[in-house]
């Protein structure tokens, strides 16, 4: 859209002569590629030196601190407080509920020592003396600790609900990493709640599905299905795992956050009692639910484009990039003042503005830097629009560009802005559909599924079938969707019966 | 101030029959039990049963949560973004700079390998052939892996500032541990910052000391004293150390944040050089710092009493609490009519503020919790008051009761809020003037050091006789303060000459 002949938009990849966007990988081209380079290209996040551990910069923890902030404040309208546990749990406590040890026990980091020395040959060693009677695992999820905790915490129904969340970081070790996707260690929230009774948990667990879920549409403006999880993809501990599944552009799916029911099986490992209102002792309820930088992947993903990343107004940094045109300082200066009421008049709306004049950066790299990095509306004024009363005013999601007046422009914006959140929530929406099928036979399911896409197919319940279309497809039951009816029929695989269409996809 | 027949005030604490701050040790009694009862009884946290960890609980993390937003709200007015890094540093990085690693070798919580596995006969053990080839220490704190990354981001001046801080936790193996105090793990944010020159560098250093002086002042209500650590308390890997000490209220001193200017130390040790406005290549120069959880055992130390936890009204998690006295529902019902307006006043005017009208807890219940747990403000409303037209106020602080008007009742709530910031702010410069003293002779110090409090005396500024002090009388010298003039005289152990007084005190 705009060309310059100098622009450097990123302050740390030296010797552009183009735009940074014209450097991205296009998507068509190689959309793994194109990922990969947006996320290092826009200063959102990189790989450091630390295997599996990821640098979050400081453009992409800003995001990451606008989605934090909406969703507590999501967690708190729904009762729910915070607190934190340690990032360490004991080998023992950890090896309590067989099923989730046997889950993540292939990914604990662990600490074995707790000192350093000096050593004349090697210098700085571990010092062997220093040695941990019991080995400490970093939390990959914090269940176990946090139910050692509850034991004391609670004693009676009147104790109950307990609605506990944690904003931390966790750490499962992999060896195959991606930025935001799949990274050794991330940040995340963990709700863990108790209550009394199996109806009052299960109602919880699909809250807070349903606050993940609105949180997706509303803010992250991605469009999600709702369902439950097969066994076989189950957490490790749970009963029941609900989840939020999404569609990236590519065709891939992507789980958005999981909620999970976890009846008495922590309560049991760890002996969490409370005696009730007829005065008996009953094993405690529990349900836990977490969403992580994962998001950042799947926001990127959905939205961002050829020219680099775009962001729903909502959880963008800054909102509003106005950019002066001058051509000496003079007429900056009477830019700076034809500006400084419209910066006011958009705070006071509650829209977040940066007026950039620093005089040594041009224009053309602003544009540049602004677009890529995705501010959802960038305002030009330059001369011209000083004496006609205008300005220039360009929206990201679609790239249009339009000279409106400057007397009301910032009741326009806020109004620019809410359109543009709801048409990035309707495109994404519309990609779904456009890419959802239902099919009725395996050889149509196998065609679907190489298109990429969601594929609703029936499916006989069974884990070897499961386990069968994975291995032959490359394709995951995403869900088990709760909304659009049930309808039975056959399983396209084996012809046995099946309650209803499952989701399938390829997935992240 | 109150008694009641029947109150159970802490929710987790059972058998209770007299109110909870009857239980809780007096400060003249013990002081530093008295402190560790109130943090478990207020419910502000715990230890947990991983070594030195402990768990923050709901209300103390909500306090913590204040701490964070006024704090992050204050570096953002400064200039500064945040951003995210990895967890673990490889050994080789963390000892690239020689006096950091001798400063924290000591206190590592090292992770050598990365999987547990089922064994036949002990169950669930640590993988031997997971073994890490270079083992990863978990963050003590994170110049070394900061600095390691900065040396991609800064290529010439263009590049710099750069204004980087991180909310994080950290890990620093301790073997005594008060909760709060000094514990293995802990929650805090660190600033980085890399800059073009000297000046500069220690511009930004003083900023950050002003702001956290700020900070403990206008926000926690504790005064402090700004100055510089001498050469043997200094960070290791720093050049200058500033810091803020506080005054608790059984005389000991409390550093209450730090921040250390690095020179060049960091950027020489991981080749950290930028291109100058003169094309030279020049080593970038740096800053750290950094305020705890600490902060919070100064909080409860400074203002709490023998009836609980105090709260400063700008960092209470709810401000005002309201009960409703009532003798049966009917009663309960035209309470709540009568209070609802107050609290939409209330909260327009964006005071916190809590209705309690639970009917399964009693009044006394309830005026027992809020004045252990530290609500800044309680309103009582029963019948009478409802025929005079009135609310109960009591305020935490003084424990002062008083019958208001309702009448506007939310403004003249709003200016006692502000009255109780204030005086718990002069309460405690009062404490900390009165146990402030200058002496002149080391036997007048010895005397005076007993006692407890800030004693101003000259030192001739050799790490020998800082030692000897330190030996003989468990004082350190908690800074060379930067405010009230520095006038010569002579050191009170060896005669030497001093260029002014310095603090000393015993501490935490």
């Amino acid at each position: 859209m705009f060309t310059f002949a100098h622009c450097d938009p990123i302050k740390n990849n030296t010797d552009h002569t183009g735009k940074v966007s014209e450097q991205l990988t296009k998507r068509e081209q190689d959309y793994a590629k194109w990922y990969n380079d947006l996320v290092l290209k826009a200063d959102l996040a990189e790989h450091s030196e630390v295997r599996g551990c990821m640098v979050i910069k400081p453009h992409g923890f800003a995001i990451w601190e606008k989605v934090q902030r909406a969703l507590d404040d999501m967690f708190k309208a729904t009762g729910h407080v915070n607190a934190y546990f340690p990032l360490f749990i004991p080998r023992s406590y950890f090896a309590k509920e067989a099923s989730h040890v046997e889950g993540f026990a292939k990914e604990c980091a662990v600490v074995t020592h707790y000192r350093l020395k000096s050593d004349p040959d090697k210098g700085i060693i571990v010092d062997p003396e220093a040695r941990l009677e019991e080995e400490l695992i970093v939390r990959p999820t914090s269940e176990t600790i946090i139910w050692n905790t509850y034991r004391n915490w609670i004693k009676s129904y009147r104790d109950l609900p307990l609605l506990v969340n944690q904003w931390a970081n966790v750490v499962r070790w992999e060896m195959r990493t991606r930025l935001f996707l799949r990274t050794s260690e991330f940040l995340w929230q963990e709700g863990h709640t108790a209550h009394a009774t199996k109806a009052e948990a299960e109602e919880e667990t699909l809250r807070m599905l349903d606050v993940y879920a609105r949180f997706a549409e509303e803010w992250l403006a991605i469009p999600v299905i709702k369902g439950r999880k097969t066994p076989g993809e189950r957490f490790a501990g749970a009963v029941e795992t609900y989840c939020i599944e999404a569609l990236m552009q590519d065709g891939k799916a992507l789980q958005a956050g999981t909620s999970h029911f976890l009846g008495q099986n922590f309560a049991k490992a760890f002996d969490v009692l409370f005696t009730n209102k007829e005065n008996v002792q009953e094993h405690v309820w529990a349900t836990s639910w977490g969403v992580s930088t994962r998001l950042m992947g799947a926001l990127i993903m959905t939205h961002s484009d050829d020219q680099g990343l775009v962001l729903p107004p909502r959880l963008a940094p800054v909102q509003v990039a106005i950019v002066p045109i001058a051509k000496n300082g003079e007429q900056l200066q009477a830019i700076d003042a034809y500006v400084a009421p419209i910066v006011k008049a958009l705070k006071d709306r509650g829209v977040s503005v940066k007026y950039d004049n620093d005089d040594k950066k041009k224009p053309g790299w602003k544009f540049a830097e602004y677009e890529f990095k995705g501010y959802p509306v960038r305002i030009a004024v330059g001369p011209r629009d000083m004496e006609n009363g205008t300005v220039e005013v360009a929206r990201r999601d679609t790239l249009e560009k339009s000279v409106m007046q400057a007397q009301g422009i910032a009741e326009k914006v806020e109004h620019l802005l809410e359109a543009i959140q709801d048409n990035l929530y309707q495109k994404a929406l519309q990609h779904r559909e456009d890419k959802t099928h239902a099919v009725d036979s395996y050889a149509e399911f196998k065609e679907a599924i190489e298109k990429g896409g969601f594929v609703l197919a029936h499916w006989d319940g069974t884990q070897a079938t499961e386990d069968r279309i994975k291995e032959e497809t490359k394709a995951t039951i995403r869900c088990i969707p709760m909304e659009g009816g049930a309808k039975p029929g056959k399983c396209m695989v084996t012809g046995a019966p099946s309650a209803q269409r499952v989701v399938f996809a390829r997935a992240y």
